[in-house]
């Protein structure tokens, strides 16, 4: 396996876009990130989405994406791993170009979740739970992770006003992306008075129903050089699995997958997570960020939320997270946004993160959950200055 | 990239199977897969799955099946490529396993087409078609094989009862399969009488709506011969894609991606399709059979159909194919049907094919097409005596 780098990357702004269909987000993706590289030849695509099947009745995106693209007969398909699609499909790129199969490799992840052709978007989001032992007996996804919340305050005592400070923090940095759907903060007063979901889930305890599209270009790293000024090395990258069903878990409020993967790419970067300047997880719901900061070695079992009431998970902090909106506020358009973390890595690591810039950023780390935790996939960047 | 073996398969009869669910049939793959190679530790599940999700409501499988089979916490993932999903996610599997990556890897095919709990089966599979500028004008999956069906005897002058081969040989073969859902023969009187589903198009030149599961074991070449008496080597392979839509396409009547994907694989085995003994197809409608053998070296332009009159892809013949009944006879749960075919060559090399054995076999090549011929994957298998 030889080492692989990032030397380009595109996305779309993430919001409604009622005048672009999945192909056109994901196209419009894809060339910028060829664009970015300054590459006219890739010789697999990986693409990694969810929903396109029940909501547009569109599947086979691999051919679909390629032929669009202008790379029509290059190898091409999709990988599916819930809300955790994006960086499977990133982590598929890059097994690609490390087993010397593939000199170039994009994967691109993308989301059209306001099209709603076929079932509903509630009901094709719980296709990432197990549809037999929980979404048939009325459990929405939403609802999975109330219960979560909900026993996370009882076990620890916080009361939902506790968690302000994760969506605080996405939504002020969210005013310095362009590509966020959110460019606007929210204050902690605004988090408090927020309608109910899924009690105790707010509104602003959730991230939106969007749509988007990321994509990464890979190369062997020896050959990154030739191409940009700042590649960006994929130092780890590791995938774990949990049981699909929370009730099957033996303790719930321990996402033991992301532990795993986490682990298994601290290990494969030979790092600790002292050495993480900045960590894009996946921060669907409030409770989520505060279980993964636990999970992966950055707060003791029951203290993630006392990360963000400190104010460490802030650029400035001492564990920055959703350091360009995270899911709450640059939008989480499911398949797309973990390839939209690897850019915002990527973009931090290169220092061009501008007004939400990580100082001295060497290891940036991006973590995407599918379900309620059941696959977790982890990829650590580091800067290619080392 | 080191040599790979497969050392143990399993398959599900093919069927409709009211009392298993998905991941039952899935579940059942894979622990016969297992049980025959003689494994306990599995590194890296993938799962080959096209319509879980509108017809189930479940998608996230990868998580799901390592769950349900008692591989809690190990990768995997589930690979989308329309009908091709199967033969992509063994793809994915071996190049796991020659990357150095993985030391046991599992791929597995699943469909469960006979629950519709979501949206119809035939809605389903138009799918794998253009969405945008096919399905959404009403053209069904059949519907786009009829019009290829119509111009290729427009073409080169046959007549619909001029297909009655494929389906005869088919049957045929797939009395004496177990694991074949139409474990009957038909004539070619039968076919001439058959029920029209989209003229030209008639009930016995289309593969049936089923459920079943069908998985491979794929381990490092050197470590195959302790785990079985009978490695079956995986000496190419390789994917190519085309547009997705028909229309697009310069000709129509000639599948170019399977050619590519074919070649690509001879060059990879270092063989000619001289030296291919059988050929598992993926004859989902009677046409593809003779496109496929047309763009795959087998037969000249517009005399695929000729081959099937004078007998020669019965399993004594030049180039024998769905030798255990294929799509048309064993059945094709879309996303299994991939696995199963690979299954089958492995069955044949090893010796095992009993009263469909094809004698002498050493090269046997499996292909599996997504859509009408968007995403082509073909696999080269060769036996270990060599």
């Amino acid at each position: 396996m030889r080492e692989v780098s990032i030397v380009g990357f595109g996305q779309t702004k993430v919001g409604e876009h009622w005048d672009r269909s999945l192909r056109h987000l994901a196209g419009d993706a894809v060339l910028a990130a060829m664009k970015h590289a300054g590459i006219e030849r890739v010789d697999v695509l990986y693409v990694g989405n969810m929903l396109s099947g029940v909501l547009t009745g569109q599947e086979h995106l691999g051919a679909l994406v390629a032929d669009f693209v202008g790379l029509r007969g290059v190898e091409a398909v999709k990988v599916e791993a819930a809300c955790a699609s994006g960086a499977a499909a990133v982590r598929q790129a890059l097994i690609a170009v490390a087993s010397g199969l593939a000199e170039v490799a994009i994967a691109v992840g993308v989301e059209k979740m306001t099209d709603e052709v076929g079932s509903s978007v509630t009901s094709g989001l719980a296709m990432a739970a197990d549809a037999d032992y929980e979404t048939a007996h009325g459990l929405s996804f939403v609802a999975i992770n109330a219960l979560l919340m909900r026993r996370y305050m009882y076990e620890f005592g916080y009361r939902r006003e506790d968690f302000a400070g994760f969506a605080v923090n996405a939504h002020a940095n969210a005013v310095n992306n362009p590509y966020a759907m959110f460019q606007r903060p929210v204050s902690a007063e605004t988090f408090a008075r927020a309608g109910m979901i899924a009690s105790p889930i707010s509104l602003l305890d959730s991230s939106p129903i969007c749509d988007g599209a990321a994509a990464v270009v890979i190369v062997p790293s020896k050959q990154a050089r030739a191409l940009t000024d700042k590649p960006v090395r994929i130092a780890a990258s590791a995938t774990a699995t949990d049981a699909i069903a929370l009730h099957d878990r033996p303790d719930p409020l321990f996402l033991q997958a992301a532990h795993d993967s986490a682990y298994k790419a601290y290990l494969q970067a030979g790092i600790q997570p002292k050495d993480v300047a900045l960590f894009e997880l996946h921060d669907a719901f409030t409770i989520m960020s505060a279980l993964s900061l636990e999970a992966t070695g950055f707060a003791e079992r029951g203290r993630g939320v006392t990360l963000a009431l400190d104010g460490e998970i802030r650029p400035d902090g001492r564990i920055p997270i959703a350091t360009m909106g995270g899911l709450k506020a640059r939008g989480h358009p499911v398949g797309a946004t973990g390839v939209y973390q690897i850019v915002e890595v990527a973009q931090q690591l290169r220092g061009e993160a501008g007004a939400n810039q990580v100082p001295d950023a060497h290891w940036g780390m991006a973590q995407n959950i599918g379900g309620s935790g059941a696959t977790i996939v982890t990829h650590i960047l580091e800067t290619s200055d080392s």
